[in-house]
């Protein structure tokens, strides 16, 4: 069963800013990143398990458009979409908006696969139907 | 006169790596940025100098493609090339490579733009006229 | 009035960690400035708005004891005390506790002055009195 | 035989200011890793060699002291001394010059373990006293 998904919030870390006195453009990569997790979490397939079962999922590319500049204290929030999953490889997008105004920042991307811990890639459908089954239900394709 | 550039070279930190045991994917978006400043130190505009006059030069965009994980005290070398400028816009590729073996681990690109410190952008052809030939003497178009 | 604090809470991100499995050392450090800027926002005095007037609190030292290791998706919980004020400078203590558990992972301190943005020391009691009271009222020897 | 030791150097990064336009404080932390790291390496303790042989040394404290803020594009040199060594423990002390006038901005110290990869400590002396013998070499109690 599908479910809904909360979109990942927080607000901006004063060591995220530098001295343009905005947010460096690094932390959107590293947001992404919390936003990913917290997703697979809200999916029922959150990350530590799935690392301690030996699937890892590292990152193929990422990206990022900057919109407008964000700043400390600024609370944001992250809302992504899986826009494809071949059973290897899945691409998400993400969109990264004020909380309050929703004005929106950023949009960016990531690129990922499936992986043992020797790096060798996995066939969920065949090794892990279930996590496979359970990632397809949330592929929106653009 | 066009000088001859020098790649930016130095070592994997131990705090640039996460637990899967390489090097995090938001890191290279960092070195692209270290590379970045060095190149505009080596033809002569550095990074510092121009923020002191009051020329910033956010980042609009950046992306990397991760080829091949890198770890814990590799030596890496970034080269970058300057795709565009149109005056106000530039565009930059890079290449991460092992600088002992040369192979490459990692591909990405970014979009800058000159702005005075209130983000108003400049037209660098006409408010800083050296600055502008300096750069343009740079562009490879790919 | 004084009002009863909550503690800063969240959990570990991926990127927090290094090859070691671990949480890096150096986030704990960053951690203490998240929950100091969520304290100070707690008694009314948010740092984005004391930096707006012109008040800024560099840190002066900081220091970390690393009792057991933290990991990837552990949540976390803060508590800090200011142990004493003298009006221009102060030092906080602080103790990161899992937040199912309790148990201990660290303790740490750091030291802070009030400084105008051309780094003069401000005698709160005199320039600022409302947040000199406010401040002190929290103020809890050791 | 004991070598002469070179101080760690480098510039200031970008990324490493923040938005009071000066170094977060949290990397002096990071940048006694670097130095801690290339001290080892020097004296002929390559710290990934010794982690590929199973021997870890976790950070038990960091503590830093901030004397003069530093800011992006300067050089700095960052010279360290093992202050004692128990056979499982060491402690290090930090300093921190700016490279050109030699002025001190910071000083720092951090207390270290040698344990094995399931977190054990490691009597150095008894299981490997090479490594122990040489780092024996470079203590210089205050």
């Amino acid at each position: 069963m599908k479910k809904e998904i909360i979109p990942y919030t927080r607000k901006v870390a004063y060591y995220e800013t530098d001295q343009m006195g905005i947010v460096h453009h690094s932390n959107y990569i590293r947001w992404f990143e919390e936003a990913r997790i917290d997703f697979l979490s809200q999916i029922g397939l959150p990350y530590s398990k799935m690392e301690e079962e030996g699937i890892m999922i590292p990152v193929l590319s990422a990206a990022c458009e900057y919109k407008y500049a964000m700043r400390f204290g600024q609370r944001f929030q992250i809302t992504l979409r899986i826009v494809s999953f071949t059973g290897v490889k899945f691409r998400v997008l993400y969109e990264v908006n004020d909380e309050d105004t929703g004005k929106l920042h950023a949009t960016g991307e990531s690129g990922h696969c499936f992986v043992t811990n020797t790096m060798i890639p996995i066939r969920m459908k065949k090794e892990y139907p279930d996590i496979y089954r359970r990632l397809m239900e949330y592929v929106q394709p653009q």
